[in-house]
């Protein structure tokens, strides 16, 4: 039974989190113009997509490896480069989509960084590049004692859950802006609701209950990876009835 | 040593809290013009006060009762009472903070609930009246037995622990639209960063880290009342070395 909550959070995570980057890529390509890498207001829309799939969706993929009951038996060591190498792959498409909406600033005479989002956004980014040297530091690299890394795990795990809860934060004050921005429009203002406005909120409704359920099965849920010692190798995990 | 960190960590939460309620009344004083109950836009500045005050400040000191020491020995009863209690005085500056913004609305003929800040808000304060009976009719109430307690046990810690950062993402959320309201004067400008916007921005920072901490200190540290049996009425707790 228990495997079989687990795969069917991952099903409903995988169709969460497909759906937050394809909305998003949607309400770019239809509403906004689509997508360009020329300085212009069509490269700031890859901001918003790039955001979602690096910070929230890749990233809230990358925190769950030790969940996957097939993570939990033999050598953890592939494991870790598996969450090590996700979270890179996250950053770098963070750090795009980063160079996307200063670019766009720097082409149109827009202040960098005002806003409480940008402040909030950035703060997060920072986060998320010294957890990573950190873990890549302490977890990966062979130096750290055991003593030092299981001091420093729960706080790896809080950190690495806020980071994820900042991220959402950060996208919801985005797109919040963003309808501001864009709906101006006297005949169809935000106000009025018009059919963007409905999606655009969606999306950040879908991107909150997917960052909910990843802090649950991180968090709060039974399936973690048991201490050493707990298993050995090869031991049959998560028959029916556990 | 362990309760010299968890007094260090109420002093600072204290604080953290403090400052942010009291920056809040600043803002709207000093830049906004102050408060009134007359359906004005000065009645619409007791919903960011309230909002920080009750969805974050008090709402995060209510979820702490268990963490102190004292709520460790002797009945568990006075302390649901006080956990129950503080969160109703919490849900009822929410509520009062929601009338300040549907009767400004209202009067001055803006739609109600359409932007993403509106939507995410609403429903963090649904989920928190639905959290609270529950709560109430299952942990307070006799009727239910321990094991559907303790069933719901960590489903309404994690569930106390989203609202929060729910809670925070709205305040992010609506700080951010607020100032993109006001701060429209082509001389000072949101992105000129005038001293009300570099402000406001704080508060925004400090709510995160209030509920940052609050978030480390309910879930991930070790200041947790122990399960019954492991520790007996009048039993010394805390002493130094522990």
């Amino acid at each position: 039974m228990a495997s079989g909550w687990f795969y069917l959070s991952c099903l409903v995570l995988g169709s969460l989190g497909s759906m937050c980057i394809l909305f998003a890529v949607y309400w770019m390509q239809y509403w906004r113009g689509g997508f360009a890498w020329d300085g212009s207001i069509y490269m700031f829309n890859w901001h918003p997509v790039l955001m979602v799939s690096g910070m929230v969706v890749l990233y809230g993929a990358a925190s769950l490896v030790y969940r996957l009951p097939q993570s939990w038996v033999g050598p953890k060591l592939p494991w870790k480069l598996l969450h090590a190498a996700l979270h890179l792959m996250a950053f770098i498409l963070t750090v795009v989509g980063l160079v996307a909406v200063f670019q766009f600033h720097s082409h149109s005479n827009i202040a960098h960084l005002y806003s409480l989002h940008s402040w909030l956004g950035i703060t997060t980014v920072v986060l998320f590049a010294c957890q990573w040297f950190l873990g890549f530091a302490v977890f990966l690299l062979p130096w750290a004692s055991l003593w030092l890394r299981s001091l420093l795990k729960p706080i790896h795990v809080f950190f690495g859950a806020s980071i994820l809860s900042l991220s959402v934060a950060s996208v919801i004050s985005g797109i919040n802006e963003k309808l501001f921005f864009s709906l101006k429009n006297a005949t169809k203002p935000y106000a009025s609701l018009p059919s963007e406005a409905v999606f655009a909120n969606c999306i950040g409704l879908l991107v909150v209950a997917f960052g909910l359920l990843v802090l649950y099965v991180l968090l709060a849920s039974s399936w973690k990876r048991p201490e050493p010692g707990i298993l050995t190798d090869r031991q049959p995990l998560l028959h029916d009835g556990e």
